[in-house]
């Protein structure tokens, strides 16, 4: 929630001289995006969100973020799709840094998500996966199991500064993930990070899936398994089994769920729940001075990670087993 | 720069059933305004500015800026217009909040103001003060002399640690405006804050005049002599007497400044650098921990009002006295 970056109106405006999107009207810094700057731009030809990328390892991996969407939104996923300029590229230099257009989507993500909501985001995850199997480009997830042994050692030392005996907790779920985590669930192309701030709807449905810098390739349940945890948990952490259903059922019926995956999925949850606790910690503990970011708490994620340390099988969730999930 | 409320889009939804402008299609926190929350909405009937009033000291004054708003728009002033809802009221409650909706202005403001900005500016100003004359509310400038001294004791304890001699430099300066404040030049309207940022430009032409919640009842030539300071120095803070010059020929040219007016300028813009001097130094005494805006420098101002206090005439601002000014 910050712009880093300002940009000079005519600077923008000799930028946008690369593009055929029309002249520009306006630009308003907008309130999203945590790692990078984010600016609504008005032109002739409509409206289009410009990002500037503040950091190296993000530009590193941009050709892959950009190709997928527009490979996705070619596959009829409603997600941003790039611009190119005169020259073909889908991202240039902008004030120093890199800078991609996309299209603007409308709608709004759900504060308050609903069962329908939860129904909207199971379908349209199952229909992203699916869209995704012939991507060509494959990028590796840098937070799976061993990323977060990094992040375990990095927060360590000061984990019982946040709760007492988290570390030790940490500790213990780390090496039940590591011995456990399955290397032989169908794999692709996951969003990684589909929180209700990254799926908008009109009404209740899904008019878009925005937000791709941690899409990687990763087991296709592990996907899932971040949603349950993101869309299924009330805001005073009960879990939802009516919303989990809905979830599950929408998915199952664009792309079953295997008998592996559905075994899986509650291992699959932990490591999801797991992730989210770990780089939360890390952000906490490492609040710069003035930050324009409040840091999210990573104790949700230490409630939803000992939920899931108590579920026995996907009828927990409200489904039956065996693909009959709907 | 920031973004203090959030608002539910089912809540919003709600707030907008109350106005006749359209659907819901998407709205956006945008990094603009210090004071307030504020939101790009688009609709179907197109896009609006929706701003939640943090401060309760701004909702009292609230029916006055955006009955002023209004009054100057339907005056040929390009301005944002409140939009009434159905039952007639320019704002209500929104997440706990007075909340009102204005119509979107395009444009942009311009980072690096050039001579026809400041020609610009000048005319729109003196086009603001003429359509203003007949707008029958009242309010008093808080931010007048009597104010600058509540500033002055608030931030004087701590002036020296900012820079060196500040202290006694503001009130020696406070002494002498305080002697010498004009009381008998025509009043009027003013924006008082009419600073790039507030300027909205298509190409070299103004757009529109946004952010009114500092307007008030004052000396017009006061508001001149703000713009003079906002508008008229390089980024090295020499003064450039070309852009002066055009900001005081334009300005001029709609509403000539009397010889009264003309001569009081320089004692007017040492004023205007007072007063944003002082505010600037109370906000940097007074950062909140976890701040999310950064306060401005207000060394800029101790500059300016150096450079006002060596200016003899307005012949030093690049125009002749006896309203020559073009």
């Amino acid at each position: 929630m910050a712009v880093y970056t300002d940009v000079a109106a005519e600077d923008l405006a000799d930028f946008l001289k690369g593009y055929d999107i029309g002249e520009l009207l306006s630009y308003k810094g907008i309130a999203e995006g945590v790692e990078n700057s984010n600016y609504l731009l008005h032109t002739g030809k409509g409206a289009y969100i410009l990002t500037l990328y503040e950091k190296r390892v993000a530009a590193d991996d941009l050709p892959y973020f950009l190709s997928l969407m527009a490979h996705l939104a070619a596959r009829g996923v409603h997600c941003p799709q790039p611009e190119k300029n005169r020259r073909g590229e889908v991202y240039s230099q902008l004030a120093g840094r890199p800078a991609a257009i996309i299209n603007f989507l409308e709608g709004m993500w759900p504060r308050k998500p609903n069962t329908a909501h939860c129904a909207g985001v199971g379908d349209a995850l199952a229909r992203m996966h699916l869209a995704g199997r012939d991507f060509p480009l494959v990028r590796n997830n840098p937070l799976s199991v061993a990323g977060w042994r990094t992040l375990f050692e990095a927060a360590a030392p000061r984990a019982d500064s946040v709760q007492v005996g988290l570390r030790d907790f940490l500790s213990r779920e780390l090496d039940h993930l590591a011995e456990r985590w399955p290397a032989d669930l169908p794999v692709g192309v996951i969003h990684a990070d589909l929180f209700p701030d990254n799926v908008f709807f009109l009404g209740d449905k899904v008019s878009g899936l925005i937000d791709f810098p941690f899409a990687c390739n990763d087991i296709l349940a592990y996907d899932v398994a971040i949603c349950l945890n993101a869309w299924c948990f009330e805001a005073d952490l009960s879990f939802n089994v009516t919303k989990a259903r809905a979830l599950l059922g929408a998915y199952n019926r664009e792309r079953p769920l295997s008998v592996a995956e559905q075994k899986a999925l509650p291992l699959l949850a932990r490591g999801a729940a797991l992730r989210f606790l770990l780089t939360r910690l890390v952000d906490v503990l490492n609040v710069p001075a003035g930050a324009l970011v409040k840091p999210k708490d990573p104790l949700e994620y230490v409630r939803k990670l000992r939920f899931q340390q108590g579920v026995d099988g996907i009828n927990d969730y409200g489904v039956a087993p065996s693909g009959c999930v709907a």
